[in-house]
């Protein structure tokens, strides 16, 4: 394998990452469900609350009792007796009588309403003046309206959230087929690249993008294995992508941003067992050099050495890759928040390639500024100033000063809104 | 402690919240410290990257031999040798001369600029012709540019993400000073309420409220400590309360949705050591029966038992004592996506409260549609509808079918963005 390659858009990356099959499933406790994907389809197996349940403090009665009350002319209604929380009541309402319930406890049979608190009295022992008429089904929730039994609840694929995971027990679901999380090996290369607790000798950088890419790998639902460092050496190199390969799913290996080491990497993923090379160079700027090998089973990526390089990389490609894993869309960005915000200053395009600037984001009263944070290749402060890329498509001719751009927000930053919006409604900028 | 307590305004309960105080910090590997909260501030230890530096494959030159340089008259220098990578160079460049470099290499003495491969030719053995002029600095990365020794690169409270870690790996910090996650304690009360795992009997519900906090205690940085269920029985309350006064940061209680049992409540949180009513009730819907009784140390909290109410609650109170436990600013929605959407039908306000309407999103060409989900109180369903909430302010009388309200997105949620839109500019809706 020793190819020649036209550079592909990003578009193209996106569409070979949707053609990546999904994990096969395995079984987690509901309690370890949340964040996580569901891998079959969910019915709800009984009706939801399946009974018919009080959703206020008050009265059980037959509505038709309650005709024309008032408070004026209220109503007068025997006391039958009193639903105990958590039991079926031992007795049918009957005609002219009402029975106390409290807020989630089961209807009494003849029952159809309840009549709250507030518009009642006991008037005189098992006596209820009733000040208000309640409509049949009145402060009642029906058997099946939080489902019914058999209604389709969850796609296959649906990220589980905590309500999702509420739902789930209610319908007694203590074990959940969930996707299994992708392992991603994780690799560095370059001989001038020492350990984090390394000193560092002349000419040496500490080993950034292995913690880093872990973190990212974790956030975006799969578990890093750490593979080390291993310089520029081909045959560490080879035995770590075989043990990647014999242990995870996927492997990312960020380094070799020379051209050789380029092509060191590009050779040792080519020797994998039915290597095929299917990107190598992408029209996006960062993240050019990015390099995909695929087994079939197992996906090798090759990430630039650079940090911001790489960071940005992980999004725009591991990203979709992983998120299909997971059996779901392979869309890129689906994790970050996104808002409309005036640029400080021109962001030029890149040309022959997409751009993903970096900008930080400034509040400017209800709106917001984005500054593009500017800085030679190869800086990492670019990206921690940063809380967010703009993209310019390819063949455009970038942002001009003042035009409103969108943002798309890392995801989980904690962006300084101000203290009193809330959710209040802002004008539109 | 048995008061007449008013009723507050939401604002005054995140008030109280800003005054609650950070726990104290832990050290932990640098590994494990992304998604938590620096404890204190953080200044380069040393210069970063510490020494010059290239970004680019190339020849390390000295500017001002290259001055001039064209491709119709370029300039000839005479190869002195070859950078390794990770070490420092051996020699100092020799006038007239430049030296084969990597990305990454550092600088010879002498050297203070990088000419790109593609700018360079060797011409014949030993000598290499440059056919454009570098400036000085050009191409290199400066002792100090991605940090000073001494500046201040992080704040307190600062929450680490993984280009942080990145950073911080740069620098060689393998371990961290920060903020202990809070330990939450989680109680279910109710006498209809079972486990999970029961078949149900008339008239039971399972505990959906446990799970459904757990998930949602650990998205938002603490530790969930469960207590099980204790039913309506005041022994059994008061027992799960000593054990979380004992072994956690905070108590949240779910259930209780009755008069009588808020009561109870009230009055067995009351009995703790040093114990303060902040709040018995808010004007908000829903989240209006909440209850906050702090001991100075351990903040006790009560929330509806009615499931979409106890988890907007959450939202709304629980999560901004979280942050202030974690050393940030008790606000609330942080964690939330927001998004500008038209409304597919009037909210009526809430007389007397601020509300939080649930509302579902769909795409409708570049911009979103909000549609309320209305539904009664009690339903499980609605929160699992929705993708966010709209806040309808106190003293206001809602919004209009049609208008452009603020979207609270819950965290983490996988809304439909368009598949091609990417971070492309869209029109403002």
């Amino acid at each position: 394998m020793k190819p020649f390659f036209e550079v592909q858009p990003v578009e193209a990356v996106w569409a070979l990452a949707e053609a990546v099959a999904p994990l096969p499933a395995e079984t987690a406790p509901l309690g370890e469900a949340s964040g996580r994907t569901l891998a079959e389809p969910f019915h709800a197996p009984h009706d939801l609350p399946g009974f018919a349940r009080s959703s206020m403090d008050g009265y059980a009665v037959r509505a038709r009792d309650t005709f024309g009350a008032s408070e004026g002319e209220p109503a007068y209604l025997a006391l039958q007796g009193e639903v105990t929380m958590g039991q079926a009541p031992a007795f049918a309402l009957r005609p002219g009588h009402c029975a106390r319930i409290g807020t989630g406890g089961m209807l009494p049979q003849g029952a159809d309403a309840v009549v709250i608190v507030e518009h009642t009295r006991e008037a005189e022992a098992d006596l209820v003046e009733v000040s208000a008429a309640a409509a049949p089904g009145a402060h009642v929730l029906g058997p099946s309206d939080d489902a019914a039994r058999g209604e389709l609840l969850f796609e296959a694929g649906h990220l589980l959230r905590p309500q999702d995971i509420g739902l789930l027990a209610a319908l007694g679901q203590s074990r959940l087929l969930v996707s299994r999380r992708p392992r991603v090996g994780i690799l560095s290369t370059g001989d001038e690249v020492v350990p984090v607790e390394s000193p560092l000798g002349p000419g040496q950088v500490r080993d950034v993008n292995s913690l880093a890419l872990a973190a990212l790998v974790r956030d975006a639902g799969g578990e890093p294995l750490g593979l080390g460092l291993v310089g520029d050496d081909p045959a560490l190199l080879r035995a770590a992508m075989r043990r990647s390969l014999a242990e995870a799913d996927l492997t990312i290996l960020s380094g070799g941003s020379s051209v050789g080491a380029r092509d060191l990497t590009a050779e040792i993923f080519g020797e994998a067992p039915d290597a095929r090379l299917l990107v190598h160079g992408v029209s996006v700027a960062p993240g050019k050099p990015f390099l995909w090998v695929s087994t079939g089973t197992h996906n090798l990526l090759g990430l630039p050495g650079q940090v911001t390089s790489c960071q940005v990389t992980f999004h725009l490609f591991v990203e979709p890759i992983l998120e299909r894993l997971l059996g779901r869309a392979a869309r890129p960005f689906l994790r970050f928040g996104r808002l409309r915000a005036r640029l400080t200053r021109n962001i030029p395009s890149s040309p022959g390639r997409t751009l993903f600037q970096r900008v930080r984001l400034a509040p400017d009263g209800p709106a917001w500024l984005a500054e593009p944070v500017v800085g030679r290749s190869g800086l990492l402060r670019s990206l921690v100033k940063a809380h967010g890329l703009v993209q310019v498509p390819l063949g455009t001719e970038g942002f001009e000063s003042s035009s409103m751009v969108e943002v798309l927000v890392f995801p989980g930053e904690r962006l300084p809104w101000p203290a009193a919006s809330g959710g209040a409604p802002t004008p539109t900028p």
